[in-house]
């Protein structure tokens, strides 16, 4: 098989596809989306059968219980999968929009108008329901996608593309809107990463690993975060209630999210009256704690932190702890270690809120709220694509908005270049 | 010389550069602009003295004439450098603007503030004034600029940028701020390529095959345009006179930009009333056409055009001219064969206005005005660091804005992830 020619032909199929949604009205594309989640639902049994075969094979292969969890589609995963997209019909629709026009001393009106990107390639591992997530938020904001999601979910994968492809049919959308690489090669990646004026975006989502090995052989450009290295710091003017909430709230609440916090940064000044209380408290919830030299004085039962587990996305129930000598230091250490994903004060100090807002250079930075929090639907964009902590296009988490691009309109009445 | 670890260096002090920039209030950056603009004008005599080696070794080489002329500095050129920098100075600083601002149910506001990119590569061509004029840009936005000029103009460029240097420390900026390669080696390029998480992005001004190959072995984000094929339509029911004017100026006013009409299209109802006078006014304007078989069969002097001409960026006095039977064989021509830098519709039909505008993919729609018009001082921008056609982060002229990204923030009062 010609892997090459047959990305190829799948991408100018997307790209045919991409044009023909560009002009669709809302009401259509919203009706697919609502005829999409119905007929999700309609045929589960024939998904939850595709899928054990994937589930079978995962088994077989020795893959963790964890990861086999992940790629499970009962029933109810089948529910939210379909509600997903209901709730994106429901969304407002961003193209179109005119962000701004304003008029120029000749007299012609200049604006941006909002418009799809055109081609979006998503690349995924394990989850099966991203298949159904990324095409609705692709489709609603007008492009066509190229879905490429891991092999060890394929059956899966391919029973919801066929379900989603024959609803765009039957709803009069072309179907390139929706495209699936049906080839488990990692050439199959490598040949979509060339097609450079075809392919206008590529989305990766999973594992580090992956990341990077899209991000280097890619052409295209390319919107992602590698990992979430975030922090929070309590400063000397915390309320330490309010701090206490928040530190256990950002490590424990879900420590497998990107948004999790990995370090905590504690402003020497309060260190000996927050971090024995806080610290018992993690115990309580089974955190493994690593400290610097001063934070092991203070709670014997860490152990000590090594430079290089700053740079750690645990995503797990670990957190280190570095006593700062203020907030010189904290920023600092971010700018450092941070992947510039989610970083936080705590402070009821003005001026201290406010330069950490300006200096720290993050995704997202909160003063007094979780990190956790940093997410497309706690920030109300109604839904995410995923986060980026790229500064090009997007940063932070990327909803229907940043699906799209602005071009320049013009309403002129005959003006010329003098 | 190693010149990977000549160029890493460079880019690690424009990183120290970028982040005292990023803190820096527009007062600071703006006097150092405006002092910038005072030392290239006191320093005139010295930049002609150094520029002479350039325009010698130049002429030494056989280099043309044009290329020569566009080499040179004289005091006049100074000058409108200097007055360039002062410009920019008196626009408005983007950076720290929130943008937008919400509140979430659970009591957070959130929003976004606009933040410098941080070190951004410029690569160039011949004019020594984009050394001056990207410099200003960048740092007005609060980024570190690493400059790339063209070997032929060395020794003018490295002039200029000692100047900056000197007014940057001068006035408290960090010298990082503005750094120049100044090894005219090409290989120094494919180093600055792969600097990804030093160098936030990479803006190529020049020709295609420059463009292309950054584009190619860039592992940061590019912003670009490769070439500038742009087309006016006469509709139908287009005012003839208007029509006559927008093409005249498209094409003539000055062929050598990319923004210059490559291809006009004649709605052909319209076509033997509009033709014979606008081609005999081209004509006296020295235009060579090229035109379809049916331009040709009522205007004799016309070339026949090829295929590959409707490609092309003459980028001179040469225009394709194609009878179209409707608006929806010029959509589909501008679809394939566009580069979607600008495109014009010319009509006094409401309906088919709004189709063009909605329905062409190109960095900037007009109706009723020049191609020509597309640039960022004619738009209102103030500025522009270049045009692109690109659809992500910034699509057609490039200003200040442009220059900058987004990160989200957050004022909290202990909100928590349920």
């Amino acid at each position: 098989m010609d892997i090459g020619k047959y990305v190829y032909d799948l991408a100018v199929e997307a790209k045919a596809g991409a044009r023909a949604l560009a002009k669709a009205p809302s009401s259509r594309k919203n009706l697919a989306l609502v005829k999409m989640a119905e007929a999700l639902k309609d045929r589960a049994s024939e998904l939850v059968s595709e899928n054990k075969k994937d589930i079978e094979y995962a088994a077989k292969k020795g893959l963790s219980k964890a990861l086999i969890d992940r790629l499970t589609l009962n029933e109810k995963r089948i529910d939210e999968m379909s509600q997903g997209l209901v709730e994106v019909a429901q969304l407002p629709d961003p193209v179109g929009e005119i962000t701004k026009m304003w008029q120029r001393p000749n007299g012609m009106s200049v604006g941006r108008m909002r418009v799809p990107i055109g081609v979006i390639g998503i690349i995924y591992e394990s989850r099966p329901n991203v298949t159904a997530d990324a095409t609705s938020l692709c489709l609603k904001a007008g492009n066509a996608v190229i879905l490429r999601g891991g092999s060890e979910a394929i059956n899966s994968n391919k029973a919801i593309v066929s379900i989603l492809r024959d609803v765009a049919r039957g709803q009069g959308l072309h179907p390139g809107a929706v495209t699936f690489i049906g080839i488990p090669d990692r050439e199959a990646i490598m040949e979509m990463l060339k097609l450079e004026g075809i392919v206008d975006l590529i989305i990766p989502r999973g594992g580090e690993g992956l990341i990077r090995t899209v991000t280097e052989n890619s052409r295209i450009p390319v919107l992602k975060h590698y990992k979430g290295v975030c922090h929070v710091f309590v400063d000397r003017d915390a309320d330490p209630a309010m701090a206490e909430e928040i530190c256990f709230n950002a490590k424990v609440q879900r420590p497998g999210t990107c948004n999790a916090m990995e370090t905590m940064l504690v402003d020497e000044p309060i260190s000996k009256s927050f971090l024995p209380k806080m610290l018992k408290r993690y115990e309580g919830a089974g955190v493994a704690v690593r400290g610097c030299p001063k934070a092991v004085a203070i709670y014997a039962n860490a152990a000590e932190v090594k430079e290089e587990d700053y740079y750690r996305e645990y995503l797990d129930l670990v957190l280190n702890v570095r006593i700062v000598a203020d907030m010189d230091e904290a920023i600092e250490h971010i700018a450092k270690y941070s992947s510039a994903h989610t970083d936080s004060i705590v402070t009821m100090n003005y001026e201290r809120a406010m330069r950490f807002l300006k200096e720290v250079d993050s995704s997202a930075v909160l003063v007094n709220a979780s990190t956790r929090l940093n997410d497309g639907y706690q920030f109300g964009l109604g839904a995410e694509i995923g986060i980026s902590t790229d500064k090009i296009h997007a940063r932070g988490p990327m909803g229907l908005e940043e699906l799209t691009c602005t071009k320049f309109i013009v309403f002129g009445s005959g003006q010329l270049r003098e």
